[in-house]
């Protein structure tokens, strides 16, 4: 079998044929995301004509939760258009169309090409300008009532110190995202002005404060995924996304075994970068015809 | 089918015939805890001797995480003997014996007899001494990849402000339970021999710290029902347990609403109160020999 993979980003879209097994079968496609929903259907509608006649079906791993059927988007998409939501994806192609967050698209490839076939429970967190979460629950993806589970928005203070992006206070994703290290940045040099990318330049030029400051988000990242293991028992909590190579995986894993009340766990780095969300979805979208 | 149910607590032991429809078919027997493993083993002998004729299967809701063979418990036990997990539990009847942990066993009693059966995504939370958590998810028990999952050691506060029984800082457990009602009451009031009891006294009548001082408790126990659904997308969030009565139903389900990025859900009282364990038990045990 072979799924057509498209990635549907807030700046770019991505697609691929992909195999079974997860392998590239052609070139990455790329675009640049349009502003309006009609240029983003134009741009689907090319793909799938370009590819339709070689694949058995089409995945498209997208922003905002999707419902439990695969077919619609429940939620916000973030940067994408306001109206993006109402893209009918099923129309697109003669093909199944199969659709899917793209935090889960990403963990359902970390979990269904990882080689211990036995490692059902996994938490996949993708650390980039936000937070995303894919879970998977003895081997099924957690979906929830309507297909929105899987958000990382629980809270790591009594006192509303920081506003997430959702409009509410003190969510992981306000302190464990790359916005999170740049606000933690910001509180602790005093500096309003501080990014992302002065804490890494200041850590490799082995500057104390910036290594203060990346300490505490990674004890930030370390407290959500204490919390997370005691409520799923995880055979691995995987990090994903950009800010993944920042962590040290080895503390991350002592601290957080060292705290939980249930089994010991491992913190590991996401085995696909940039392509879990297309070859997720890919692979995905065969599931579902099978 | 008829089935046996056990709940085995730190100072109580209940017992009765339970039909697959949760009803009780006996009187409840109830025997305070022993203080020695031998003790206890006695007692759940004789009980299950004097009861084993009559049913399919014996089913016993226990402190403690359960194994995912439902045969063998993993973690701590509470208030019980040390040596409790030692228990061969498998070998004191010649009927299949099935044990779960006790959070899990209120949980699946509240989800396998709620009348609507399309219910598959729940949360319930004991509320009591401690928390215990139990999560229904696509109509299965979330136990993760050993049985311990469920644990309600999510992070509270960033900066150690309250020791939790499980050695950790700023779990919700030390925060939402009975204890947790405590250490609000004694913070706020400056009072350290302030008891939850004099908290309950004193909203009764009307007293205006004391109103905050619940009000502060409950305002924890939203802060981590927002997590949960987040992480869930819940049908229900159910509440048991002795604490349980003490909250405002609606005025939960409301806040929790406002701010969740999942779609709506209702926080709502369990509808079994003391038997949950046992009922729970019972009929979870007739599904395992199904």
């Amino acid at each position: 079998m072979k799924s057509l993979g498209i990635d549907i980003g807030g700046t770019k879209i991505y697609a691929a044929v992909v195999a079974e097994n997860g392998t590239l079968l052609s070139e990455i496609k790329k675009y640049a995301t349009p502003k309006t929903r009609k240029e983003i259907e134009q741009i689907l509608k090319e793909i799938i004509q370009n590819f339709e006649a070689q694949v058995d079906v089409i995945g498209i791993s997208t922003a905002g939760a999707v419902d439990n059927t695969n077919t619609k988007i429940l939620g916000s998409t973030g940067n994408l258009c306001i109206d993006y939501p109402k893209i009918n994806f099923m129309k697109l192609s003669s093909k199944k169309v199969v659709i899917e967050n793209d935090a889960n698209c990403a963990a359902w490839a970390e979990f269904k090409l990882n080689p211990e076939k036995n490692k059902q429970n996994i938490v996949v967190l993708t650390l980039g300008t936000g937070v995303g979460g894919g879970i998977i629950v003895n081997g099924q993806l957690l979906k929830g009532k309507n297909g929105a589970a899987g958000e990382m928005h629980f809270k790591m203070s009594r006192n509303k110190r920081r506003q997430c992006t959702c409009g509410a206070y003190d969510c992981f994703e306000i302190y464990a995202s790359g916005t999170g290290l740049k606000l933690t940045a910001q509180e602790l040099s005093g500096n309003p002005a501080m990014t992302t990318y002065d804490v890494i330049e200041g850590v490799k030029n082995k500057d104390e404060l910036c290594s203060k400051i990346l300490q505490t988000w990674q004890n930030d990242i370390i407290d959500g995924i204490i919390g997370l293991a005691n409520i799923f028992d995880p055979d691995y909590v995987i990090l994903s996304g950009s800010m993944a190579q920042f962590v040290d995986y080895e503390k991350i894993t002592l601290s957080v075994n060292k705290e939980i009340v249930t089994t010991p766990t491992k913190v590991i780095p996401a085995k696909f970068a940039n392509n879990a969300g297309l070859i997720g979805a890919a692979i995905l979208a065969m599931e579902k015809i099978k």
